[in-house]
């Protein structure tokens, strides 16, 4: 099959593009690198089987004309903006990397008649819950970052495609993904840190923000393997069932660096900045009764990303 | 208290902005006349408490310029796309009118602190729900149309700004508006079709879809009761406990017309066109709550209109 990859220079996608190419895919790669990277994909450099396109996904003419030339059958659209530390300061990089993203793809793929998709959505979209397990069929949807509104309004316009247009289409909710390729967040800050002064540690908050962590090659092998959709929309929250609290993720780094007794300086408050959702959980049991769960544990992937950060 | 009114030359608008008028506020508006039009607003033109500008609200320089030089205190977002059956051909129409508007907007009052908000969504956000009276917690907010989708992405991102920026935001979701300046829609068709050939009128469907119909000035009339919302998004349905069917908006037509005995011939099928939803109901139990309630009913609202549409 042949299938489209946009953000696939990304964290996530490159390893899905990976994954893709190992079954045999034929793999169209787009990207403009604002946060995906040309190392991320440099290994495929040489593979027949994978073509790359830099271009950004907000030119429906420059998009639509990828489509016409290359007639794939299946968009797995990770294009976004994966900094919401970064879009809480500038709201328009939401509207532009990752809602219109959605739309321009969804109107090529409207004009050229593909039907299959997959999107990463996010636990974002839930917004704040106040510590309840949220499932698929949570009764309010009220993200509290730019993010999260631009995700939760590209699964609205997802809602409406798929429908006039009978697309099956995957969509997963997810919360923080780690593992190799990983290029911000709290552990690569803590590494980082204490790299440039291992004398203290200063962490954000009160250090009891606690989130799960899946492992990226866990979440590809979710795609992978729910990516053949019925007709309409498929949605599933993926995830582990663990967490990890902030002062937890400063610990296994420590420990990773051979530190001890190092002074945690918690800078006090609930989270990390405003648009952070400080403690989350999922209900998993809609993924988990297809029999499918993640391999690592949310500390096991932690102390797994920090060995590769390292 | 001095405002700006966002598709202020629209049906809806227009009526609102003769309100906020009548109630003592100075009305900025704003327009690109891509569904409203010049006569909606020309009964203003020499009032010294109303400004027009002629402005596409896509247009985050220019827009915010008007921001900088007006200073409003609350903005009433009620630029959108509202024909649902053009941009079913058409859905970047919906990119650019319904939900790109509302972005750039938010954008706007997060630069310039303006903190009030009232956003018109709709219905169509809900999707088809079988039959079942939908409520503000309705388990799955899953749009057929674009323009539900697009709404649906509205109020995602609305929620983000609002907690983010510490905004009151009331948001209505509203069925079928019709009354004076009313501009397409089924009353329109009938009376069109009757006037250019009486021997019959064409119906869509079955005649059987039914929805409520709500009368422009009991909307408007909720908007100014419930406009000081407290912080945060304060969400209703805001509609008529009654519907009319197609048929029998057929039947007040022809009455109204003084037309007996036109055969009604019916394409058949559930609908009128892909993406429109057949039956709809709300749950309207929270506004009821407050003591609000329609003044007509949804017959009542389409007697009137067809009166003023002969």
């Amino acid at each position: 099959m042949k299938v489209l990859v946009a953000g696939g220079a990304g964290f996530i996608g490159s390893h899905l593009i990976d994954a893709l190419l190992a079954e045999g895919n034929d793999v169209v790669c787009v990207d403009n690198f604002f946060i995906g990277t040309k190392e991320n994909i440099a290994h495929l450099k040489d593979n027949a089987h994978f073509k790359f396109y830099e271009q950004d996904l907000t030119d429906l003419d420059k998009v639509l004309e990828i489509f016409k030339k290359e007639h794939v059958e299946y968009v797995f659209h990770l294009a976004a903006n994966s900094d919401i530390q970064a879009s809480a300061q500038s709201p328009m990089i939401e509207y532009k990397n990752t809602y219109s993203t959605t739309f321009i793809l969804l109107e090529c793929m409207r004009q050229c008649g593909v039907k299959k998709l997959f999107f990463a959505s996010t636990s974002a979209v839930y917004g704040e819950q106040m510590g309840a397990e949220v499932s698929e069929e949570a009764v309010a949807l009220k993200p509290i970052s730019y993010y999260g509104g631009a995700k939760l309004g590209s699964e609205g316009i997802i809602s409406s495609f798929a429908y006039m247009n009978d697309m099956s289409v995957l969509v997963f909710r997810f919360p923080n993904v780690i593992g190799p390729r990983l290029t911000h967040g709290v552990i690569y800050d803590f590494v980082k840190r204490l790299k440039d002064d291992p004398s203290h540690l200063k962490i954000l908050g009160d250090g009891r923000q606690s989130k799960p962590y899946i492992y990226v090659l866990d979440l590809v092998d979710a795609i992978m393997h729910f990516k053949d959709a019925p007709k309409g929309v498929t949605l599933y929250n993926v995830g582990v069932e663990t967490q990890t609290s902030v002062t937890r993720i400063a610990e296994i780094v420590c420990e990773k660096m051979g530190l001890s007794g190092i002074p945690f300086e918690y800078t006090g408050g609930r989270g990390g900045w405003k648009g952070d959702v400080p403690v989350f959980a999922y209900n998993l049991e809609k993924i988990h009764a297809t029999g499918w769960t993640a391999h690592m544990t949310s500390d096991e992937a932690v102390a797994k990303t920090v060995e590769m950060v390292l």
